[in-house]
């Protein structure tokens, strides 16, 4: 808050103007060599997961140009790197592939309109401060999402590495057609992709080291282990042109348009803007916690700090741009932001000239990925997905909490069985239920008083005195529709339970809010306890809950008193018991009892 | 529990053979009155609603007999009389309607698959012991939804009373349809149509205070205005057969075939099960929860109790019965129960009797309602759906919480707007996710301690010490998802805001679970205040919560420590300040001054 305050307006509705202002040579020189590297590793990456989408390669060139500059704009994180990431490139191919089939302007189309339709929401979920809605995605199901369509990914791929036709949206489907076209394998196209795949596994796991044990610095290692995907895409096009492997069957990328990214109009078509909203919002959501924990974990890096409502505007921002100029939906990429921050990017200013680097690219290297394997892309694909698995994070979450586990678990399977957009629903739908499930079924404690003090406690817990006539009970949460008809039930059995009971005191010190459920459950407990013979009294409540109370004029007028402390409602409904109890009086033999079997029985 | 337990095992899963063991001639003659009054009742209003759901008038009655033994055997509530309500009708109507056309063989069957996949999922639900699902329909919800529906009910019967074609599902198509045909007016049948309602309203509203005044007692003047609607219907019968007003363009339900309910099977179609099943499940979740508040609000007065897993099941039995019995989805009616009750019904062989009542109709009586006009029916529906809008419900809740007045009016306009179903869906989503959102911005205090004891309480409320060194946070709510991230960045901003901090100690009193999020969160936390400098300790950590942090490998060799008490902690991280407490130090005049600034600012 109060940092906010200290920044000038301009800047918080344009960050961009806060970094230009201290803007210095110094500071370029490492945003360009940032640039420099995130570009070269970004080009292979964007054909690739253009492709992934099902959308022609010079489309992920386009996502990859001006909504870096839409972010730089707005968006908080100097170290994110925006652009086409493979959930997001997975999840379009699935929502646009419900509308148009592969290759007609209409998808192409569709993809424009999603892309603008989740810059749209993601802005008005910043400017709404909404961005609470994305912590409904708990980390779990978030981590199992991305473990499971990275496997989804991985396997979606390997039609492209065998060379074979296959579909399917799910891991069963995929399987089943990978399984039904295997006979179809086209040979040269099987060497390029397991060469490639193979490649670049070494090139990540053993290459760094190698560079470094034959005396390069540590920044050099690591820059060329980065460039591993380029290297691939370099020796296959190579291998494609001498050895004429593209009459052999080897699919390739094929002519890419050259030229700057195209001024687009999204398709104005209001059943298709309907119909894409869902996946809009379930993709804004996935984009944004991807991106914000990625750039949350760089922040903190450098003792910087990020926005979150920030990096809605700025994520909007990105993606609009992107449907304006011939892209599809984009987000920070995790492992392009490592690399971006590793290599020195110091301001949003490093995504600018990698902009204008993959601008370049468009419009003067196309030419060069004619000859470009799909299968080396694929392989591209499937060694960053692989990596974005976490079968720990599995296991852990097992160990650490079965309800957690649960929710993971539906999120994976669903994913698989299912599809992508129906894990998200799975996973979001099965946390909150289960949420919930906890507060419908509060903890609550029959209390009684320590002898000797005004002090209430659990009787199973404390050697505490009861009132024979009066029943206390506190309950740990906050009364709410979820809990409401449960515990006017609850206490309702246990006033009833015992004939000599005349009253029942609540204590309201754990509770937060009486909603209008509970209100009415309330209303209905005391009409039913009074035809019992049993008055309801509530103590401790807090000032909000009993002001909210006091606005119901049939509350008012049937319950019994809301007592400041619950000594107070006691000493008022049973003076002797307490009398005896101030007194430092032992429980008696029989309530002793009760205590000691209770215990017994391991309440 | 207990009570359960005392009940033999046979009546837990019979609850009949408890009812039927103590049964006896008294009871019999109560039941059986009660039962007569119901069947007269019930005859117009089930060939009323099966109109309504776009049915054959018989179902309505088919609907009304076998269902109500199967509630007898499995229910739990004396009172409760089961059958075609209006709101379910409704709700059969629309989903049915997506699938086959009224009239259709198709349109029947799915009707039947309706009933028996609720059914299913009734008994499901309850003997999982899931009833708490129900509870998501807050009682605003609810209440809204009822309204709402009364008035879409109202508004589809106009055209039976106008004698005109209309169609549409929402208020909106509905009134634009009413009015483009509103020139197509049949004037006998708006002259039936009208007098019934007139009289029917005068019935309910005048009929009986003025029997009372005549000398007729309370019970005798109360069962003839229940008999209003079949004065209505004996009445129209009589004019469209002398007056042959059929011939005149009145609209009559025609041949019923006479017999017995037929035993059907619902067709076995696994797309038809797959696409019904979503309505399926809400109109279980509506029937269950309009059906149990009525049990529930019944038994009260005779201080019985309902248990709500035995009413799951005993719907479903009704439904499951209904399926294979020409019928459609059934569930507990109000104005049907309380008649039931206020006749004498004291258990549940008074639903079997009037089944029986209801068979016998269907077997001998179905030629007499031939030249019933469907003006009558609607008639009927009209003025039983208006009395279950309760307006000022809406003014209730509006003056004692905005948030469920929220909740309540979007499912209000969302059911006018576009649907039943949908409107259902958007209340349960937004009370729910603002009940999140209440949970995902929790009250969090700044401790101190209060001078010459160990307690600590929020600085903006008493005068406290503070160390300058460690900053004491207590949280109230459960650490989890939806405000797992929100909080991590709280307390980090909060701690890196005075460099002069050394420890953040949190006081976990209030907090009940910490789940897999907040855990990985607070190990972010941990790792960026480390960056800081700062040290994160816990304290007053619940048992159940200790032993799950300790679960975690990563968090206990990151965290600092976890501390019995706040006084513990602070007395180890800060011996000095915490003497000086200790021996009772006012407040320094910096503190006392910022206390006092934040009071004035209304802190």
């Amino acid at each position: 808050m109060s940092g906010a305050a200290r920044t000038p307006r301009i800047e918080r509705v344009l960050p961009c103007v806060g970094w230009l202002r201290r803007y210095d040579g110094g500071l370029f020189r490492s945003d360009a060599l940032a640039a420099v590297i995130v570009t070269i590793m970004l080009i292979p990456q964007s054909l690739a997961y253009a492709l992934l989408a099902g959308l022609p390669p010079q489309v992920g060139l386009y996502a990859s140009a001006l909504p870096l500059v839409g972010y730089a704009l707005f968006g908080s994180s100097n170290a994110l790197a925006v652009g086409p990431v493979a959930v997001v490139s997975l999840m379009t191919a699935v929502a646009v592939g419900q509308f148009a089939a592969v290759g007609t302007p209409e998808y192409l189309g569709a993809a424009l309109v999603l892309a603008l339709l989740s810059g749209v929401m993601l802005i008005a979920l910043g400017l709404l401060r909404l961005g609470f809605l994305a912590s409904l995605l708990s980390h779990p199901v978030i981590s199992g999402f991305i473990t499971a369509s990275g496997i989804l990914i991985a396997a979606s791929q390997l039609k492209h590495i065998f060379g074979i036709e296959a579909s399917g949206h799910s891991l069963i489907e995929l399987s089943g057609s990978l399984i039904e076209h295997i006979g179809e394998v086209n040979l040269p196209t099987l060497v390029i992709g397991a060469l490639a795949t193979v490649f670049l596994f070494w090139v990540r796991a053993q290459l760094k080291p190698l560079l470094k044990r034959i005396g390069f610095g540590e920044r050099l290692a690591d820059s060329f282990a980065k460039a591993g995907p380029v290297a691939a895409v370099i020796v296959t096009i190579l291998a494609v042109e001498f050895l004429a492997l593209d009459a052999a069957g080897v699919k390739v990328v094929g002519t890419i348009p050259q030229g700057l990214p195209p001024i687009a109009m999204p398709p104005f078509d209001p059943d298709l803007w309907q119909a894409l909203l869902p996946s809009a919002l379930l993709i804004s959501v996935v984009g944004f916690v991807e991106s914000v924990s990625v750039a949350q974990t760089l922040a903190a890096k450098r003792r910087e700090r990020i926005q979150p409502d920030r990096e809605l505007v700025g994520l909007g921002a990105a993606n609009v741009a992107s449907a304006f100029s011939g892209g599809y939906p984009v987000t920070g990429g995790f492992a392009r932001s490592v690399v971006n921050f590793d290599a020195g990017a110091r301001t949003p200013l490093a995504g600018v000239l990698t902009a204008g680097g993959i601008a370049l690219t468009a419009l003067l290297l196309t030419p060069l990925f004619q000859h470009l394997p799909k299968a080396t892309l694929a392989a591209t694909i499937l060694v960053a997905v692989l990596s974005l698995v976490d079968l720990g994070a599995i296991k852990r979450t097992w160990v650490y909490s079965k309800k957690d586990f649960a929710a993971m678990m539906a999120t994976i399977l669903t994913v698989w069985t299912v599809g992508v957009e129906a894990g998200i629903i799975a996973g979001v739908s099965l946390s909150v239920v289960l949420f919930l499930a906890r507060s419908a079924r509060p903890h609550f404690a029959r209390l009684g008083q320590v002898p000797g003090t005004h002090h209430f406690r659990n009787v199973k817990r404390h050697e505490v005195i009861t009132s024979p006539e009066v029943l206390s009970l506190r309950i740990d949460e906050s009364l709410y529709f979820a809990n409401a008809r449960w515990l006017e039930d609850k206490i309702y059995d246990m006033a009833i339970e015992d004939p000599k009971l005349r009253h029942v005191v609540l204590n309201c010190a754990a509770v937060n809010e009486i909603d209008a459920s509970a209100l009415e459950s309330l209303e209905a407990l005391i009409e039913r306890l009074e035809a019992a013979g049993v008055s309801l009294h509530l103590a401790e409540v807090k000032g909000p809950v009993t002001d909210k109370l006091k606005r119901s004029d049939s509350f008012c007028s049937h319950a019994g008193r809301i007592y400041l402390s619950h000594y107070d409602a006691l000493a008022a409904l049973d003076p002797e018991t307490t009398d005896q109890a101030d007194k430092g009086a032992r429980p008696e033999r029989s309530t002793a009892a009760m205590h000691l079997s209770r215990k017994a029985e391991g309440a």
